[in-house]
């Protein structure tokens, strides 16, 4: 018998996300299955370095499993089974609705290089996503679902400066926005070292966290930094922002460094990097600070008057490949539904 | 009027102490003052890289201050005031007695590079400046002594493997040996990767150590890594000693990069070869591993079977400038007491 289907109204939709460089960072589970963390972590989302994510839901039933292309290439492997995990979760939270999806995703930067792309990445697709099951979620409920896909998407739900509320379960742990990305013009001036893969994904490396001897010792150090950065923030105050900035880069990275077995991100560029950093800092009084996500390239944090000169000083650098700049960008925003 | 001087029997004497490369390493005091150290340490004494050092105690009483040449160059300021407090302490301990000395000092490898210089400098000026009293100290006596110049000097005082005890007090923070260097011939093969003075003397970061949030974790970690050294050289069980080294090198390393001021000590170089080692041993199952002291340099710690193909391997690292090799040495030496 012939059953003529209705198709929904809405099946697809088109997010972009921009990434978010963490001041402080994530690292650590409570619970890996929720990505519930081991501390509150407080990021600036990026303007220019972001996913753009097309989900197509496939209500005629036409597709027998998710269809999955990032960077113009078919993903395959665990790649292909994060992404269908997370639109499992988003099925599961629309009804246990059975279409499958074609996801169509770009970043505008190299993967797994140390930019955050799953953060970008999950915080898109998830918005895409529920839009395109006209999900009546905000931003705060996206933010708990995306931190499912990756941590770190969870303050890429807003823009401008974030903080990611540990919280106690499913439900509390999410990101809500401190400042919008007017309130400070900072810059990310991200040094790329490398493009190579990460040989351990941090998603693996959250769970190695508390095999380190120092993992308890930096999460309770965060209340008094945590606090630090909000204040600096609110002061527009570098000279406070950027030490506290370089001690959770470095402290993240001697937990890693200390990991069983050990987790070693850094590549010799990183290090050229944070002595030049360090060397324009105390030599030429040069506002600029380091911080480092769980890759090998280096951010540096400054104001918008110092970006000339410190890319031309990175340009001298031999290690440095390229450079990519941004400012705080805006939380995630629904490009034209209808296309692809 | 004139009255005739009876010079001492003894007044100069030569000695010879070798560095050494800690496996669990000291950093941090608990007293500035005496070098009382935050853990017990263990390293391998070495051979091919010493300190010979003379002192001449002016028993004439001609030279109005110690006069100090290392390396073949007069010493001033902090490095000869350092010198010159140790030399207080022998006059001390031999009665207030106001000699001045006569010290030359010269090192078979580049001084503050990461290869503990002041460890064997230490040593051997404990060892000739005693020698030339004749002061009746043993080797326990005299490590406790060196210690006060120079804490992981103390481990100089004896040949092969050996344990500083952290101690109480000045009396009990010794060092004894554990095994004597024939027991077990490993390798020491140093990549140099910067000859550079070192911007912070580790004289200076132990006191710091205590500013890490890191520091205690460190320290309480440790029990079990010592009871691990102590049963590998037993053994003489590279692949157990291995990790262990690896892992306290780079918990050190954590503890200083988190220190107020942070201390990073690594250079672009200490990576490469620290990733290269790695690689060798999970792709190609050469049995190295690695330790770094407060400086840039890496220590490949092998059984002598591999180092000709470590020595070939390293030529081909670009930051590798030199390489420094060494097998496990006996305890101080004095050479001829009577000639300069």
């Amino acid at each position: 018998m012939y059953r003529a289907r209705t198709p929904e109204p809405q099946s697809i939709a088109t997010a972009r996300a921009g990434s978010n460089i963490a001041f402080i960072k994530y690292w650590g589970v409570a619970d890996p299955r929720i990505n519930l963390p081991l501390n509150n972590s407080i990021s600036m989302t990026l303007a220019d370095l972001h996913t753009t994510t097309t989900v197509e839901w496939d209500t005629a039933g036409r597709l027998s499993s998710d269809q999955i292309t990032i960077d113009g290439e078919t993903a395959t492997g665990k790649k292909a089974e994060r992404v269908t995990e997370h639109l499992n979760l988003i099925r599961h939270l629309a009804g246990d609705r059975r279409y499958r999806a074609r996801v169509v995703s770009r970043n505008n930067f190299p993967m797994a290089s140390g930019i955050a792309s799953s953060a970008s990445a999950f915080a898109a697709l998830t918005v895409a996503a529920c839009a395109a099951l006209e999900l009546p979620f905000d931003r705060t409920r996206m933010s708990g679902i995306a931190r499912r896909g990756s941590g770190s998407a969870s303050r890429s739900l807003f823009g401008g400066y974030v903080e990611w509320e540990q919280g106690r379960d499913d439900a509390t742990s999410v990101a809500r926005q401190i400042y919008p990305a007017e309130y400070w013009t900072l810059r990310d001036i991200v040094a790329v070292v490398s493009t190579a893969e990460k040989p351990v994904s941090s998603q693996n490396g959250h769970s190695m966290a508390i095999t380190s001897p120092f993992n308890s010792a930096r999460v309770d150090s965060l209340y008094g930094m945590l606090q630090d950065v909000r204040n600096a923030i609110t002061m527009r105050d570098l000279p406070r922002l950027g030490p506290v900035l370089e001690q959770d880069a470095l402290a993240m990275h001697g937990v890693m460094m200390t990991s069983r077995p050990s987790l070693l991100y850094w590549q010799p560029g990183t290090l050229e990097v944070i002595h030049a950093v360090r060397r324009w800092r105390e030599e030429d009084g040069l506002q600029v600070y380091f911080t480092i996500d769980a890759g090998p390239n280096v951010h540096l944090i400054c104001e918008p008057t110092f970006e000339v000169e410190i890319l031309k000083r990175l340009q001298k650098l031999g290690s440095v490949r390229s450079v990519i700049t941004s400012g705080p960008g805006d939380g995630p925003q629904l490009l034209d539904k209808h296309l692809v």
